[in-house]
């Protein structure tokens, strides 16, 4: 916001010496505008402002235009969408609204349409797998023992939400080794998509300190026994993983290691996924 | 919404018998209901309903509370974020809230968090590799010749966004073989992550017809050519996945397969991607 537009009398501020203000942007990388209001403004005021701005974005040409709204200004939202902005997305403290000023189609980027999570196959040198039962969910009274499961945050590499969870869950320390598989499913939850890793994991501890809230039982299972479950051997998806976890105690299957990398454009750090053993680099 | 409240003279017959309508809701798996408001309702009225559903919910120990409001009904929102919601997602064509009725914290799922992608690795018998140039982007105009990339649209297999972005970008026709490597970044846009999966596919057609808007230039280059590139080797992201290529030309480099399988509660098709070559299974 300009200073004008976010002092408290900035209803009479709108107009100086015969222009209007306008709100304060910054350009981005595609020739859109990105608008962060801030502080408190009057609805009406906040239309003047609009039209003025997207005139003169017009004039210079811009393409899409992004306003992040807190929600503490959850008032502007209609006066935005009157204006003909639409929403892009939303996260507990704010709700983003875009509008494309071009005649051609928008060219906008999606907004995320997966949720991630992981599994973890922790086994101990005696062929023994972590498992669990969980107070709540789809497995609930089912009797099943099942791989400690959990959502990857938003941020958060997948191997470390992996260690994470079995951490939170059971209280074993671990290292991660590999991604053994990973399953896309669709519609898992108002129409957003999910992927699911099934990651392989070293104890580093074996002293199991449940944690209560959502873990009913835990326990080290010798991984024939956790594989010839009903549930296991009745479910395509359990089962495939099941073999691949007995594969992986014969150690005659081959996952993705991560290795970490960065990004060429912003020398941001992350992990590429791939069969490290398989190629002769030094990495 | 009960007929009462979307009729237009709901602000007189909120009140009926002694009693305050309510929001019509339907239940959901985890203890909440979900409310879907489609017809215009006045946000004053909105507001009394909403106070008596929560009540009523309260009394029968309901916890999240959803309220999905269609753009149209915009001037509903600020109404809903004074009884106490909060933004849990957006789509162009709605804002969902949401509201947790007990004092424990709450266990909503979190919003989506990543976006998902694709590289196209196709190539053909004599080892020459689909690349292309495009319009915009990041690679605009540093000559550097790259496999073809896009996004995977929500409720899209991996698999068959690979096989569409190159049919899209190249018009080459083509078959899935396998995940060959994925990447996960943070901070890829508002926050959100992103994970791209490099798959290779087989060529059925060789007749390039490129799509012109996005794509300056499209060629097949001999894969030593294109893993050659300065770009190429100077990014470790981008050299390691051209050494996977080369190493899949002289085929000593196993990804993952997709295989079909069904969700075990809800029966849905969806696909497990795994080295399937390990194991003895019949898929």
């Amino acid at each position: 916001m300009s200073n004008t537009a976010s002092s408290s009398s900035v209803g009479k501020q709108v107009v100086l010496e015969n222009r209007v203000e306008q709100l304060d942007a910054s350009e981005d990388a595609y020739g859109g505008v990105i608008v962060e209001i801030k502080e408190a403004v009057d609805p009406n005021v906040f239309t003047i402002l609009l039209r003025a701005s997207i005139s003169k974005w017009r004039q210079q040409g811009k393409s899409g235009v992004w306003i992040k709204l807190p929600i503490e200004l959850v008032n502007l939202v209609e006066a935005a969408v009157k204006e003909g902005f639409w929403y892009h997305h939303a996260e507990p403290t704010y709700l983003m609204l875009v509008y494309w000023i071009p005649e051609t189609a928008n060219t906008l980027p999606a907004n995320a349409s997966h949720r991630v999570g992981i599994g973890a196959f922790v086994m101990d040198n005696e062929g023994k797998v972590l498992v669990v039962q969980e107070n709540n969910g789809a497995f609930k009274d089912t009797g099943v023992w099942k791989l400690p499961t959990g959502v990857v945050d938003e941020g958060e590499d997948i191997c470390d939400a992996a260690i994470r969870e079995v951490k939170e869950e059971t209280g074993i320390e671990t290292e991660f080794l590999e991604i053994l598989a990973f399953r896309q499913s669709h519609k898992s939850f108002y129409g957003k998509s999910d992927l699911f890793f099934v990651c392989m994991l070293k104890p580093l501890s074996y002293d199991i300190q449940k944690q209560d809230s959502e873990i009913k039982a835990a326990q080290w299972m010798p991984i024939e026994e956790y594989a010839g479950q009903v549930f296991v051997q009745k479910h395509k998806q359990f089962s495939y993983v099941a073999e691949i976890c007995l594969a992986k105690k014969d150690n005659h299957y081959a996952g993705f290691s991560a290795v970490p990398t960065t990004s060429a454009f912003a020398a941001k750090k992350n992990y590429l996924y791939f069969k490290k053993q398989d190629l002769e680099l030094e990495v």
